[in-house]
């Protein structure tokens, strides 16, 4: 193997073939397949941007390569020169017309075949498993859900500000919290939300935005759930709840319509029916929690639900399943009971017993992908739900500043991407949707 | 203080003035300062987006709400409405002729003042320092750095591939890692580097980023580190040293040449040299570590430099603020001594004892930003190199697949966003550089 690669610049990515047919150029990628014919060869190669099939003649090349060629096992490195030719029925359109090859690397007994294999085995061999097309496929509608959260923030206005994965106070509780030790000093959190932050730095910048990773040590072990996850959390000052839901619309509207844009190949890799994400365009319907409460009633009473869901409550997995079955497109449920809301929740100034929250819940029983609100303004409002929840005060002594110092009506909301990811490809678990991920019983590699 | 805001959408923000000159316009924001001159009030708001000074004249408002913007404190949250006038010697070229104003809430006793506040002080107060001019230049100036990273690289082919926090391996010995408990079953760490999954992603999409978080728990108390810092790093399969450092270049220039575009404001309120910005292009000089070594020996016979530096070693920061005193553009010391260098990296085919990695200098004395390099390709050289640092070879398996499996020569590098920021600023610590800075004795707010 040499060390030393082709470090001419003339080689082209797979994706940029459309622009060099008729050509010679040189590819460098790995062998995803190799169909052999008496004296041709048709190796796949892949390069991380496609797949190319390249056409080998016996007369055409050296014999000891030819041979060398047929011997190669799945994943060797290969360098591949020769012309590009445009061809319908190739996948991708392209063929290569192969003059001359290097073997990088001959590899034997790469270890997923195109059988079927076990989760478990493709999750421990998950470093190897990303190079499949299924999994590449996934990775670039991520990729392209990150760009567009992003672009679409950026441009309208929001500060990125990061804030803090190590935090100090346990804020709603230990009990699904990582937790370790900082210098021997005090006990250290991982952030399970940038929320309170973010309620911070509004009041700094106006619209603000948080994007990273947040961990929750839960011993649930759903397909919805992983320990460490990213969110985005867009935060705006002098916002109230009807700004979040007309946010939320555009935001998700602007994320299916970029992948609808540039994923076109990679939701076909996936059969992911694109009609569904074309109708992600706002309006979303608007539901308050009652009238969702009114459906799901209606619906036991049919025999359409098996249990009848009591008003108070949050909604469960075949609630929401089941509201989100009636639209064709999101639906968004506001002011829930504040009881089950978090305490920083402003009220419902018209009913008491309602939080200016809102969950938007994803079409086609994809459950809930944003959660969001209006927060609390009054600072006697928030000491009150601080000894209500019995949440240390010295701890939020910094927040409550918040309310001391300016307090205005400000809203925002959360996205997990991984969900929204998940949503996107139309696929069943939301562990294929991060590179690495991480569960209960998932730490490797 | 009302819960339900001026919802009305004729409000604008202060960065837009520029085109509402002579409309009625509503603002929202806070009070930053304020002068009265007897029936004169010159209220300074600030909203996030800026800053603007609006002129009160007694006879044009209600004499009770002159009287109580007249008594308002800093920090104080307040609607205002009147007419954009264009003044140049105006901060920000604008002036305000109030004709309506509400006070959201009237605030006394905001803790930071224009008087000098201690630095322990101004941290404790970290979540309202922020809206100081200075914390929101800079922290302005760094959302344009991240911008400026992600836009370099989703424009350049690189696909974002997010590496994880927990990691199940003590890569680089324990001493500098946060440790947690994985529910009960294991220990877990915090990343300190994507870079080994990098190299497993790059093998998958060819070019590939991570760009999150990173810890070290290190006992070190100097202005440049940080406990809890942002990196990127990029990685490139079928890639060489002088690869990364041709990217290097061109990455860093694109983020001096974005920062110049679009902070400039913000730049003159940090009182930043332009022009030693300005000098951040392409080509770096290029120094071999041998020649560095020879220079810090001339500066040392020259008495420049007190203490001989001994060749073999990493450089400390005087001899690297020497280095980079020697060139007016950010310098790349290429090819170190391996033994000072991470086991993965490739070796000098010409030379064994060197390691073909590279630094990249900040220029004025602001040392070193990016850290990267060639990877070792082979399955032989690594399996030693794991025995020699005594690193547990089980915990390296999945890494070692990536040799067995298509081993390309490939190569990448790290970027701290917060010493990047530090630098395009011009300031002294790095700890403004980020929202909620985290450090040895600092784990709050």
């Amino acid at each position: 193997m040499s060390t030393q690669p082709t470090a001419d610049k003339s080689h082209v990515y797979i994706s940029e073939l459309a622009s060099h047919v008729g050509q010679e150029v040189t590819l460098r990628g790995w062998l995803y397949n190799l169909r052999s014919s008496g004296k041709l060869l048709f190796p796949q190669l892949r390069d991380g941007t496609g797949l190319v099939q390249c056409v080998v003649f016996k007369k055409n090349v050296p014999e000891e390569l030819f041979d060398a060629l047929k011997g190669l096992g799945q994943e060797s490195a290969l360098v591949v020169r020769g012309s590009v030719r445009a061809d319908e029925r190739a996948p991708g359109g392209f063929e290569i017309d192969v003059t001359q090859a290097e073997v990088v690397q001959s590899v034997e007994g790469y270890p997923i075949t195109p059988k079927e294999h076990g989760t478990e085995f493709l999750m421990d061999h998950r470093h190897l498993w990303l190079r499949s097309r299924r999994q590449h496929a996934i990775l670039k509608v991520r990729h392209t859900v990150v760009r567009a959260v992003r672009d679409f923030l950026d441009t309208d206005g929001f500060t990125l500000c990061d804030t803090p994965i190590l935090t100090p106070a346990a804020c709603e509780g230990t009990t699904t919290l990582f937790e370790l030790d900082y210098f021997g000093e005090e006990k250290a959190y991982l952030s399970q939300s940038g929320q309170l932050y973010n309620e911070a730095t509004a009041a700094a910048f106006g619209k603000v935005y948080c994007f990273g990773p947040t961990f929750r040590a839960e011993r649930s072990k759903t397909r919805r759930h992983l320990t460490e996850f990213w969110m985005v959390e867009p935060e705006m000052a002098y916002a109230t709840l009807d700004d979040v839901m007309n946010l939320a619309e555009r935001f998700l509207s602007a994320i299916a319509a970029r992948v609808l844009d540039e994923r076109q190949e990679e939701l076909k890799i996936l059969e992911r029916d694109t009609e569904k994400l074309e109708r992600i365009v706002p309006p979303f319907p608007r539901v308050h929690y009652d009238d969702a409460v009114k459906m799901l009633h209606d619906a036991h009473a049919k025999g359409e639900l098996e249990n009848r869901f009591e008003w108070g409550g949050d909604f469960g997995a075949p609630d929401e399943t089941y509201i989100s079955k009636q639209f064709d497109k999101p639906v968004m449920v506001h002011r829930y009971p504040a009881a089950v809301k978090a305490f920083y929740m402003a009220r419902d100034p018209e009913r008491d017993d309602l939080a200016l929250g809102v969950d938007v819940l994803a079409s086609e029983g994809y459950g809930e992908v944003i959660g969001g609100g209006e927060r609390a303004t009054s600072l006697e409002f928030l000491e009150e739900q601080l000894r209500i929840h019995e949440l240390p005060r010295e701890a939020f002594e910094w927040y409550l500043d918040l309310r001391r110092y300016g307090s205005v009506p400000h809203a925002g909301f959360g996205m997990g991407i991984e969900r929204c990811v998940t949503w996107m490809c139309g696929i069943e678990h939301v562990r294929e949707t991060i590179p690495f991920p991480r569960m209960l019983y998932r730490l490797r590699p």
